[in-house]
């Protein structure tokens, strides 16, 4: 008798599951369950919907439930949505929305991807949902921009300067909107550091957003954003304050959760409950853990990356293969008002937090030769563990083509190469690209060459 | 008594070594040889000044000979020529061409930096100095642009379909010369395999280049070049025929000769004669062979990178400190006709003579997430060892932000990671910069996932 597979959640983590257990095991039944309305949809895209560069909700969609369905046999059901889950049954109480009934669904394998969603502070007034929206699916941002026009919002206000919120804040800029970005912290894009982060900020400003630090939101109510500063006016309030996984449906059933109430789960992304591994019940993407291999900890990072790979790791195992998960280095990428900026490893407060013993090089650059008339400014901060050298951290801000070189300095952390490794790397040099040492080498000269200022 | 440091050549390798061994030892004396006018010059830069992007011949120059003198006390002597060197004495008979006189200069420690020259075949009519030009030098370049302006040339030909000759013809067409490139092989950019030269190939022509294949210059006589398929008019010819090491001042001292006649050293970039290492005598850069780290085998490569890197390992065992040298992955990158490209490890034929078994994966993709409107295309090929499933090789042509990409796989290159290794790296993501599984892993996952597609 062949098996069943279900799996909850129809995005990159589930889908990406059930396509590379489909890839080895031809006969298992796989049904698939997504309480929105499309499956494998770039949240990522998001943005760009609401800014007009992309058209269509359905330009962000990889595979629609149909392609699932004609080419690899994954009977996937749009709005429904898992309510509980039975260990003991093995049975999942689902609910159809469309048709508004309830039933239960067995499964011999199950693989848990129920994602993320905007975290929504306790304060007064949140729970309005025509005036604070939280953006995660692709839905979520079509209603955004559809109320936003429909109500001619002119006046939006972000809360958090994360890089969704700084996203959503360039977005409604460009649509023009006045926007207010309010950040309770003492900087904007906490996954940098001070120094980096000022940087970004001023392209923020630049781009028209007036920007608030040290600005706690504490309610939401009459048409304003209340802070300790004063009322902001608001006729659309837009939530930037990063996701927590949506681990509830896991927790219940009693498996266990770890980092921000992640879903544990071991190297081949198996669950446990009490500790004990559970054979047949699978969970990746931004509802999981995952492992930090620079601070060697546990990490919740709720990325597209991860979530195909940790899927994919999910599915070979279902599939009866063999993978496991190596954990992340912490990269990330984004462009912003302009700016390109990308970290790998581990920033400053990160590596003090892990306890490393570190030195930390500045190196301001352009993205071309000096002397070509297109160059733009770059600046790649480095950390180095002292005593062994060891490349523990990389953080790149700067004009077009800066960014992506942080996948060369996440193959080096990966690898636990030392300054002077990246120093004897054979990285290409041609003046539209870069000086003759790519500046990551001139970096990690200043610790490998000490007095020869790295040039 | 201080010592004397000897260097002959005043560009990369030789000025690189110069400071380096200053940096380690402030009381050693320190002289420089330059044949001619400028030190530090990048002469990769040379394209952009004859195309008109970089105004100034000085704005290549990256320090002046004053800089040397008045912040390093680095000696230099421009319009000085070393014409021998004696290994007995340890003394080199110089010519100061500015004084017309020839002098000797003991020396403790010596550095032959001596570069490269354009390959000029023996064919008739080539010694015509206002007709057919090499490039190699920023003076080359300046004289080149003067000619051609002067003259007002309107029929350009080049003679080689490498990247330097494409380069020239790119910035004689920018120009707007009627430029005909002629290469005696079946494809341009002899350093990518067949199926990426194509696609160079096209942006090459689309750019107004009349490319002709499989035509060998015979001669360069009555203002045109001759070939099997007849004489092609010109007002100047230009030389892409790659470089050959200026060894010759090496060879006639008894220094051992290896690959392309190129100056053997060992990983501290001491020369030796007759396999006996010289522990006095160093040289690097464009005159120097280096090693391969994938084919194990020793190369000569003319690239500013490896100019740059030798030098500083010379500086650094001429100052009394340790460095070695670890050899190149074969890394290069170029910008020709809006096209980007770029290569690491071996190629096709590469890997064949370096008796590898491999598989080749090649992805067409996108330089962003597909839906962007900004999205360019983008190939990537690897090249996978059988077997070991270890990356030896990669190539890139696309758009905007393609190539800067194989800094990347060159660090996979040089850790020796495997197809699988790359799909488990945390590389970047965010729609303006790739799709979700970056090319590479797109590409790597053909291998790892058998029957996957690589999506």
């Amino acid at each position: 008798m062949s098996q069943r597979l279900l799996v909850i959640g129809g995005d990159a983590a589930g889908m990406a599951a059930a396509s590379h257990a489909r890839r080895l095991e031809p006969y298992m039944e796989i049904v698939a369950l997504e309480r929105g309305t499309r499956t494998s949809y770039s949240a990522c895209g998001v943005p760009y919907l609401v800014g007009g560069q992309v058209a269509d909700p359905d330009d962000l969609v990889a595979r629609t439930p149909e392609e699932f369905r004609d080419n690899q046999r994954i009977d996937v059901r749009i709005r429904h949505e898992a309510m509980s889950i039975d260990l003991d049954a093995n049975k999942v109480e689902v609910r159809d929305h469309s048709r508004d009934r309830t039933f239960h669904l067995g499964f011999d394998l199950l693989h848990i991807a129920t994602g993320a969603s905007p975290v929504r502070p306790d304060l007064p007034g949140i729970d309005q949902p025509e005036f604070v929206y939280g953006v995660q699916t692709v839905d979520d941002g079509a209603r955004l921009l559809d109320v936003a026009n429909r109500r001619r919002c002119q006046r939006v206000v972000i809360v958090g300067g994360g890089y969704i919120g700084i996203e959503m804040a360039e977005a409604f800029t460009r649509w023009g909107a006045d926007v207010v970005l309010i950040d309770g912290g003492d900087q904007l894009m906490a996954t940098f550091d001070v120094d980096m982060a000022a940087k970004i900020q001023a392209a923020v400003v630049a781009q028209g957003v007036d920007v608030r630090l040290a600005t706690q939101a504490r309610g939401f109510e009459n048409g304003a954003v209340q802070t300790d500063d004063g009322d902001i006016p608001a006729d659309l309030v837009v939530l930037g304050l990063g996701v927590s996984p949506n681990s509830g449906l896991a927790e219940a059933a009693g498996i266990d959760l770890g980092a921000r109430h992640a879903i544990v789960t071991d190297r081949r992304q198996r669950t446990a409950t009490d500790g004990n591994v559970l054979d047949h019940v699978y969970s990746a993407g931004d509802c999981a853990q995952t492992f930090h291999r620079v601070s060697r900890r546990p990490i919740h990072i709720a990325l597209g990356t991860v979530a195909n790979k940790t899927g994919r790791v999910a599915g070979i195992n279902i599939g009866g293969g063999y993978a496991a998960s190596p954990g992340v280095v912490g990269t990330a990428i984004s462009k912003l008002c302009g700016l390109e900026m990308s970290r790998t490893g581990l920033t400053e407060r990160e590596a003090v937090t892990a306890g490393f013993d570190y030195e930390a090089v500045i190196i301001e650059s352009t993205t071309t030769a000096g002397y070509l008339p297109e160059a733009e400014s770059m600046t790649m901060k480095l950390l180095v563990e002292r005593v062994t050298d060891r490349i523990i951290g990389a953080q790149i801000v700067g004009g077009t083509g800066a960014a992506k070189r942080i996948d060369a300095l996440a193959t080096v952390v990966t690898a636990k190469m030392t300054a002077a490794d990246v120093v004897d790397l054979d990285w290409s040099y041609a003046p539209p690209y870069s000086g003759v040492w790519e500046v990551a080498q001139v970096a990690a000269r200043k610790i490998a060459d000490p007095g020869s200022g790295g040039r």
